[in-house]
């Protein structure tokens, strides 16, 4: 197959790129690196020291495996960029990475939840033109978020629910309550989606991911420089990985508010899989196929207790201080939700256990002196004080759209 | 109160802004003219001749009645407009038309598509940062569409649904069918507008509005300075007004395929008292209201006929000529939406009879020599060819993500 890797610099674009080329595919990647300039920014960065760029990625790759991964470094919110890969690969799937991903980046102040928006919807919608107008037939890969349906006090079906309603039925996109600004941009994305795959018969499978972990898969373990970033800060880190880092280094694990919160959970090995499912068994035309992709549900202190386990084992004494939740979201509440597609189609998933997490432990000790603790504790509140802007950012310049439509 | 009208110069805004001063409120007035852009860019216009901007149109209305109404020429999707007129006004209540309303703008072409997202999302992304740091207890009533629900198999509820499922029930929000990317556009703002309601305490009202006809209201009907604009190409025109004008002018009647297709409508005069409704029955604290806005149900087939009948009442001979669907959409479907919540609150509605359509083309006629009739018939299909883009916008040129990181 010819897969584009949308994002293929990330956390998980790069493993997955690697995965499939390592499978016989064509890959070709395309990424901006606006998370690697996000992070410049900040003062923060990944707790693995990963290659400088993806043409040092892609030359190692060839060294080590003597395989051919291409690349394209350009943004997909520009058109001639999208137009071009699409123009010059003809795809036959497309797994669409490209977002940025962190719930906090996005309400943290109005630019970045412009910004976040604007990214994630207006490259999607590129996407979506450049294969109506270049590769209709194509398969659009998109990862989604298990955060678009927030908790409802119901089960949670994967996209779609059948509803019965003064004795007519019908079956109709689940219904969502995202949780921040980013993940109302997944929603966007979902609607856009469905609606193109509805009006122009595109194929498209949306991958509702719940929270990942782990640090390496088959293919970073063969060279340090095909090593993957890992996040672990306020920003961009998620529980699990945050919590094991904050073992190590002897910082108290801090769930937020109750620790009640339930979400699912996977492995970075069961993404590999679950994308490469997706892609060898495609969508029909005009289908938008949801899967639920996790494999397990935990409340946010039955990881800490985990972890904090895992840490006895190896003598590490690991405190749990929660601390005041900077999200605004149901502490306590009910969660069931189905994932039962993805291993209909195959997925045997590997589980979380103490060992996976003492293997992260060890992951992260080889890197302890990269870790900032100053970026782990939240800094970044759903309905903090509202810094003072400085500047604005060129993304919205007086006249832009009297440009535009007169041009 | 002090009312912010966004997309003040629009049909519904100018008419929304005179009735609302004439009552006695402080109403402001914020439209960056592009429809009008819009229009000169193709060459079509509205049938009426409307002044030639708001300075003009708020010096007509002074002129006539003695009183202000006050004006910001701007573009809602620059922060520092958005941030100017609200620490200016620190309005009461927000009533936000202000974006691109076009269903066949928004399939037309990419450029035109990201436009209409990038307009409408980003601009209501900004009033929402907006009243959250200026004017948090102030009243968002924004206008929506009924477009959003697309034609599911079931009731329409106001908004919300009542769901149980597998013995456990929340009150969600109703599913979505948008039927254009523009309709998209309209389902990401409520998905934005609901999330910064939970988690800020804003108060909304959304106006799942129907298809609005009728040309003139008490006020513009008070001097020709006043009047409001009023498209029938087909663009920015909708069925009724379109059919309106295609009698007048002797052109047949066009439905689109079978013409069996049933949407919601209303007078203009409904949607100001409407509008006026929500503003003075405002929406609590953290809660997002929604009421469907329209009065009666018709199928496009019953529009036709009640027009070729109004017209054989005053001699003219109208033939009915269906043409090939431009759109995507069921052509036979079940429609019944709810429509009860804005009759509580007092709504007398004005229902279509053929003497209001008799008053249309008497309006039409004295306008008649400003038909464009090219402009009529639908060039813009769903599933269409796609048209060679010519350069590229100044929306997305190369380069601008990454300034707006790291500036």
């Amino acid at each position: 197959m010819k897969v584009l890797i949308l994002g293929g610099d990330g956390y998980l674009g790069w493993p997955t790129a690697m995965y499939l080329s390592k499978r016989d595919h064509d890959v070709h990647v395309v990424d901006n690196y606006l998370r690697r300039r996000v992070h410049a920014e900040a003062g923060s960065g990944s707790l693995t020291q990963i290659a400088p760029d993806l043409t040092n990625r892609v030359s190692a790759w060839r060294e080590v495996t003597g395989r051919t991964i291409t690349v394209t470094e350009g943004d997909l919110t520009e058109w001639s960029v999208v137009e071009q890969v699409f123009k010059d690969l003809t795809p036959d799937v497309i797994i669409h990475y490209g977002e940025i991903p962190a719930a906090p980046y996005s309400m943290k102040d109005r630019r970045r939840s412009v910004l976040t928006q604007y990214n994630n919807v207006i490259n999607t919608l590129n996407v979506l033109w450049a294969i109506h107008e270049f590769a209709p037939g194509s398969h659009l890969v998109k990862l989604g978020t298990m955060g678009e349906y927030g908790t409802p006090n119901i089960d949670i079906e994967e996209g779609w629910l059948e509803i019965t309603h003064n004795g007519r039925s019908d079956r109709l996109p689940f219904p969502k309550l995202p949780g921040s600004f980013y993940h109302c941009s997944k929603v966007h994305d979902s609607t856009n989606i469905e609606f193109a795959c509805r009006a122009w018969g595109i194929r498209a499978t949306d991958l509702n991911q719940g929270v990942v972990y782990g640090v390496e898969t088959e293919e970073t373990k063969l060279d340090p420089r095909l090593a993957t970033r890992f996040d672990y800060d306020e920003i961009w880190g998620t529980a699990l990985n945050r919590f094991c880092v904050q073992a190590v280094i002897g910082h108290p694990l801090t769930p937020y508010g109750k620790g009640q919160q339930c979400r699912g959970f996977l492995n970075i090995l069961d993404t590999l899989r679950c994308v490469e499912l997706a892609c060898t068994n495609p969508a029909e035309p005009s289908e938008f196929r949801v899967f639920n992709q996790f494999t397990e549900q935990f409340t946010i202190n039955q990881l800490a207790e985990l972890v904090q386990n895992a840490g006895k084992e190896i003598g590490l004494d690991v405190a749990i201080a929660p601390v005041e939740n900077p999200r605004v979201e149901k502490e306590q509440h009910y969660y069931n939700a189905k994932h039962s597609e993805l291993l209909k189609l195959g997925l045997e998933p590997h589980l979380l256990s103490e060992t996976l997490v003492g293997h992260m432990f060890d992951v992260i000790g080889r890197n302890r002196d990269r870790v900032i603790a100053d970026h782990i504790m939240p800094r970044t509140t759903w309905r903090g004080s509202l810094p003072a802007q400085a500047g604005e950012s060129p993304l919205w310049q007086p006249g832009r759209a009297k440009e535009l439509v007169v041009d």
